[in-house]
């Protein structure tokens, strides 16, 4: 493919891409192809001389499109929603065509500035504390990761080399202190409450570190509070184990909780007052963090002075397209003094004169995306105001369908109210059983028929049907459809 | 941005990055802003209201152009290429378009399916042993991460849950059994030559196990031989450490050295024979893998056999943007024992019933690009002849450049020679000492100018210029003018 033929297939892609997402309110939600449907339809091997364009193109509709997901449909209620934009989809051409492994400051200056910039921007909309911003008074700021987990991941790598440090630093250099810091490595907890998500276990389960669970209840709204946390603490403490981070979320993944920051701090910083070495604190907010934009939710900021890090991904609720997540840290050191390689092939007169940020060292990859790039067309696009428009859309018809399913408190029942655009509900029924029974017998129906795509969760036992409402097609019209389908398909049983 | 909106300024922004491609040789290769330049030329927080698209089109050109550092200009010959094509850039446009989280089969599964496809091509493109596919003997297969260090990451966490469960397998479960866990695990040691990339150090940084070096000479290429290794084992044996881990390198990052694949597996296979626990081996092919779609290079996969994990990064020699890296696994069970997850709201009837691969279990991340799109794009377009031949062009290129240096030996000794697209020099001298001031002024000289981007090594303390040259658009004449180059600084000190 030439430079001319490039001009011509791509604006012939961007055509057929727009009519894709002109087109997508009217197809089925979920892909209904049969596991191994692909592979019949394409060769053996790869074909040893080139194919035009135009056969690719016609196998990516023919081929390719019965086995998609529409993520962008007004009907995709399931998950969270895993946005994009027009202006985040132009920046990603723009990024690929600025490709490079970026992995230092020199290899594309503007790929790691703008980076710092935007990001700061991020800290200022989100109304996150000065400490998350790069100019901050802790020497903090923030760094596009790929994903939640890997973002969670990378910050317990710090928080567990940070523990282990001040649990040392007590002892003289030499064999002792290394027994010790070996002794205490085959002790380490990392928490999480009971929503979670599960990323926070599997990034023990990698490091190969124990992980513990503070426990949540309905009563409190699934939130973990402190009082909770400090019973797990005591109990993990008294087993001689060192509890060493915390996983604190902002939307939990089955039910949009939110814990309670503030009791959460005040618990540590007691325990810190009483000679508890500091344990580190990570929010979650991967979902719902983008609900910050909001002023009314910004006071729930106020406690993060306490913590160390936290999380949102812009490509879920903020319009980016997937990967682009935002980390922020309280203090770079944290994560640079764990992750940080210098071989000689790395080095460059900016980095070793310390001159600049190389964002290698807040990571767990070497290469980097110009990630960026889209945050920045994203929220210079929609503006401050287009965004929180964006948001706000989405928690009213969260809000819209829990109204609805008010109305019918004969069939169903309210399981966790809506919050940041996520309603749960359960079927009535005679017990229990019956309940989950017939709550998941409509959820099935519901995804069966293909209009709609809508998750499931099971929390202290029982089933519930999350709807989220924050994908950005979704209108009153979809939670009005939705919830007649709900209503059909409950009267039906 | 609307639809029509969108049409309009995605081809623009097409057009704009064909000029980008058609002028890139013109440009100075790296970046000359100095650190900081971006934050003066913009705002201090996002706009409240949107800014028009072409106001933003017009900031990448004045703002960004100048930070950026061209990865795919001729004059680039530092690190390793980082490489895109118009089909990959066009396949990333429909990857965005079907934007999702694609962690499960059920989330899209073109997704999954074609990834595993694709995979099985590439494997069999290289002449990677059977085993390495999905249909194979050994139940492996193919997976897209993002970059070689989350590959090595990966496998050696596969690596650390099946060593000790090996280990203790002979133990009863209980207390005995799982303080015998820990204590193995602060015994634990990773492995790579002294040539193997910093990411092998990193993963073992992050995990948290000791790393260990097996030293390589001069006289062997910089290549790791199995008589190397074998003492390396039996000094950390005796230290009453578990070595579990090594990372082979086919291609090392500083001089392109091949470590001796078949004396590392016999040196292995004696050792299980003898009744050692078996040790995890991965093969870091990230840049010199591609070029293994050459036939007269496939002999080196025929050990792979004995091996467990095979990487390379199409992203950077075989032309898909970044980010690419194919990993192959002999056994995915190797994977998932130790990466698996399953909370509630990621079950699925699909997923429960084992009917497909949820890519999730096989990797760090939960979420997941539609990688595998540019991977079919580029093979299809050019071919298996056509990528072959790109190789060649970069071999031949690397192999032109050595032979104009050896036609100077009054200036220049070859260091290593060419091998992969890369040649290492150094600029003559009166002692080591001479020599490495010299070559490292020739160096900044040529790096000052502009025209070219090359970067630097220093291996056993000997300091010397890396020229690659398996950037696409490089051809005979660029070598030329870089030799020309070299030739002036050299004959100027």
């Amino acid at each position: 493919m030439d430079i001319n033929e490039f001009r011509t297939a791509a604006k012939t892609a961007i055509d057929e891409i727009a009519d894709y997402h002109e087109n997508v309110a009217s197809k089925r939600v979920v892909s209904d192809v049969q596991p191994g449907y692909l592979r019949p339809l394409l060769p053996h091997s790869a074909p040893l001389d080139p194919e035009p364009f135009d056969a690719i193109r016609a196998d990516i509709q023919d081929k390719i499109m019965p086995g998609i997901t529409h993520w962008s449909s007004p009907g995709f209620m399931a998950f969270f929603p895993c946005s994009s934009s027009y202006p985040a989809a132009i920046a990603e051409m723009y990024s690929n065509a600025f490709n490079g492994a970026h992995f230092n400051w020199i290899c594309s200056p503007a790929v790691t500035e703008l980076e710092t910039i935007v990001l700061d921007w991020v800290a200022q909309a989100l109304g996150l504390p000065e400490c998350y911003t790069s100019g901050g008074s802790t020497h903090g700021g923030g760094v596009l990761h790929g994903t939640a987990s890997e973002a969670i991941l990378t910050v317990m790598v710090g928080a567990r080399d940070k523990y282990l440090t001040a649990k040392i630093a007590h002892l003289p250099d030499g064999e002792e202190k290394e027994e010790e810091t070996w002794r205490l490595r085959s002790k380490l907890v990392a928490l999480g409450s009971a929503g979670a998500h599960s990323s926070t276990k599997k990034a023990a389960q990698v490091l190969g570190v124990r992980f513990a669970t503070v426990p949540v209840y309905e009563e409190d709204g699934f939130a973990m509070k402190g009082e909770h946390l400090a019973k797990t603490l005591d109990e993990l403490k008294a087993k001689g184990l060192e509890p060493f981070y915390l996983t604190t979320t902002m939307g939990t993944t089955d039910v949009c909780a939110v814990d309670d920051f503030a009791s959460i701090a005040t618990t540590l910083q007691d325990r810190i007052a009483a000679g508890a070495t500091e344990i580190f604190v990570h929010v979650d907010a991967a979902y719902a963090g983008s609900a910050l934009l909001l002023p009314e939710n910004q006071h729930l900021t106020q406690p993060f002075t306490h913590f160390h890090s936290f999380n949102f991904n812009p490509h879920k609720w903020m319009l980016t397209t997937f990967d682009c997540s935002a980390t922020f840290v309280r203090s770079r050191a944290d994560l640079i003094t764990a992750l940080s390689i210098k071989p000689p092939y790395l080095r460059n007169q900016f980095s070793d004169n310390e001159l600049v940020t190389d964002y290698r060292d807040w990571q767990i990859p070497l290469g980097r995306r110009f990630r960026s790039l889209k945050l920045w067309f994203v929220l210079r696009s929609y503006g401050i105001r287009g965004l929180q428009a964006h948001i706000r859309n989405g928690v009213s018809l969260g809000e819209s369908l829990e109204a609805k399913l008010r109305s019918r408190t004969d069939l169903f029942t309210v399981f966790t109210p809506a919050r940041f655009a996520l309603v749960s509900l359960r079927v009535n029924g005679k017990d229990e059983e019956d309940v989950n029974r017939r709550t998941e017998e409509v959820y099935e129906r519901i995804n069966a028929s293909g209009e709609f795509y809508l998750t499931s969760t099971v929390v202290a036992d029982k089933f519930a049907i999350r709807v989220g409402t924050g994908v950005a097609a979704v209108r009153e019209e979809h939670v009005q459809k939705v919830f007649d389908a709900l209503v059909r398909e409950a009267e039906r049983l």
